[in-house]
């Protein structure tokens, strides 16, 4: 096990019922900014079940939070903060709402060009307080620092992250997920599916706590995702496992002490600003490249993954490999997500242009053994 | 799975050489009282170390506080704190020093009897800011807000708890413990291994993510513990994954929307606070009786237990479930703890005792299923 440090203050509220306790955990006084996306949280409940909650409060709303959500439309929100004095933000929505009000917290104080947040990593060193409410299981952002902006001009999609973006709490109450249309619930276990994976199929590095939260996560995402495409009537418990599975895949836990990767994210990310790709379905996609690229480098943990996960104890090591990678893509085409660039209509021309840009940034994910040049290879096979 | 909250904040600093980081984590003008046990800590390094991390800083020293920390040793480290304007403990030993400091910070504010915040739960408003040195895996007090205090002239062992009594941080380097006599090693390894079986080895909520973490550390205890005991020159991973392991096991995670118990623990206590054997040892005493008095009622958790920890598939469901019981003593045993009350000296006298306590309290543990009338049953299938 590698060295490592971990803090991770955000108090969680879950279950059923959890957001009429929002009032507890806000200060009396504050004077919120209540962000969202599209509006369905107006049609489902949450957003009556939010203002019943918080009715003694002063609070000025910012819809329109898009999926992947825009720097351009962020920093509408940042005027806001700054001209209304706001003191709390809150998001009520999925990960992009999450995300995108992460980088409203840190760029209201911002001095200079706020993009260089993201496009330089420049330092925040205040950011506003908030807590969140989660109406989707997918990406973590709700129990870590991090986030995801996209600038629609440039087509570019960064992350950032500080430990100032901790969100004060996070309420997850399952059944704000009831309304979602089907392709959400799914997108979200393969996002959280390969968030685990970016964590544990790496390097061995004797860790076997961190491993087997791991599996234990993918063993659970496997078991569950199904149940939830085949439920005819919503099962609390189903959508409740998956919400926390997901939350634990990336609240930094397992990838403590461990050598984690990212370049399946970081390849996927260029196809959601190319094309508009869902984000979980760019994971799904670039993976099973991705760990065909890397079958010996990264055999031994990939046969620990073949045994522990897809219970596969037969054959040479080449085979027990090969079906692991083919179970993996099995299991995100079994949840209806489509994992060949030729579904959604990307060429040879995209690949090109990917790489480029990847050659002109010089590094991928965060391990040496994905390169510049493998970008080319692993996409080319996914064709 | 029930509904939950979820918080803790404290920062973990894991791995070798971590203990020379402890400046970045106290404010520079804090009055420092340090904390520590017998004194080993001057004889391995880990005092030298400490200091020399804090060579700028005014920092007095209280030693002596023992296994089990007495309420009495406390109550002078009580005075210092509040004569001397200290404010920031650093408590530098193991799970009975962390605990100590614990009740040290809460009591030192407190108005009224100290002692009530034991026996009467009195809840405290305010507490001393401090950070832990941890030298021995085992309690997990390092990254949870609770302890355990002994009131030497009454055998008294109570718990106490509080979200003010996090850590801000703790220094988990695996080297610490190396000078440690094996017996400890050991306790370490059982006491995790009931902390997780106290949270896991109740009702089935349909918690995967818990269970299959709970299951993860349990594999993780079996495969390390022996390692720790057989390896003739000590091995740093070996070390480290106990470490983490303990950690896990009472940080609150495992336990969040399941039903635990802690009766175990309860039971356990009454025999370190008569006898003083070591509270492992009371553990591995205890769990044993308990499970086979529950059989019935924990039959489904038994089963997945036998299952999934012990690779126990074969046989009807009462062999699968005694032989899960029996492997559960056998490994204790493995490790070197002897698991009879007999083996301790304890006869039927001290089971009269104990139980008139119980009887005296009206309860046992969290759940229903071991009532005051269990706990001679359990205790004299142990003799």
């Amino acid at each position: 096990m590698e060295n490592f440090d971990f803090y991770n203050p955000v108090k969680i509220l879950f279950g059923k019922g959890k957001i009429a306790e929002l009032g507890k955990h806000i200060p009396k006084d504050a004077k919120i900014l209540m962000t969202y996306g599209g509006g369905s949280i107006k049609k489902n409940g949450v957003y009556d079940q939010v203002m019943d909650a918080l009715k003694d409060y002063n609070i000025i709303e910012f819809g329109g939070i898009e999926p992947n959500p825009h720097f351009e439309t962020l920093m509408k929100a940042v005027e806001i903060v700054r001209n209304e004095d706001i003191d709390f933000l809150l998001p009520v929505g999925g990960g992009s709402v999450v995300d995108g009000t992460k980088f409203i917290a840190g760029a209201a104080y911002f001095e200079g060009d706020e993009w260089d947040i993201l496009a330089k990593r420049a330092p925040i060193s205040k950011a506003v307080d908030f807590g969140a409410v989660l109406t989707l299981a997918a990406t973590g952002s709700e129990m870590n620092s991090g986030g995801v902006i996209t600038k629609a001009v440039t087509k570019e999609k960064l992350a950032f992250g500080n430990p100032l973006l901790f969100p004060k709490f996070s309420v997850l109450d399952p059944e704000t997920t009831y309304s979602l249309p089907m392709r959400q619930i799914t997108n979200g276990i393969v996002d959280a599916y390969v968030h685990v994976m970016e964590q544990y199929l790496t390097y061995d590095v004797n860790s076997p706590v961190q491993d087997r939260f791991a599996e234990g996560l993918l063993l659970t995402l496997i078991e569950e995702g199904p149940k939830a495409l085949a439920a005819e009537t919503i099962d609390y418990e189903n959508r409740a496992n998956l919400m926390w599975a997901a939350t634990m895949a990336l609240n930094g836990l397992i990838g403590m002490g461990v050598k984690s990767d990212w370049a399946t994210h970081m390849i996927g990310h260029e196809l959601t600003a190319f094309h508009g790709i869902d984000h979980a379905v760019t994971l799904a996609i670039v993976l099973p490249g991705l760990l065909t690229q890397l079958k010996e480098q990264r055999g031994e943990k990939l046969l620990q993954y073949a045994e522990r996960v897809w219970n596969i104890t037969e054959g040479t090591d080449e085979e027990r490999k090969v079906l692991a990678i083919q179970k993996t893509e099995e299991f995100f085409q079994s949840v209806g997500v489509a994992t060949r660039l030729g579904d959604h209509n990307v060429g040879k021309d995209t690949i090109d242009t990917i790489t480029k840009r990847f050659e002109g940034r010089g590094y991928v994910g965060m391990l040496p053994d994905v390169g510049v040049k493998d970008v080319a290879e692993i996409l080319e096979a996914r064709l």
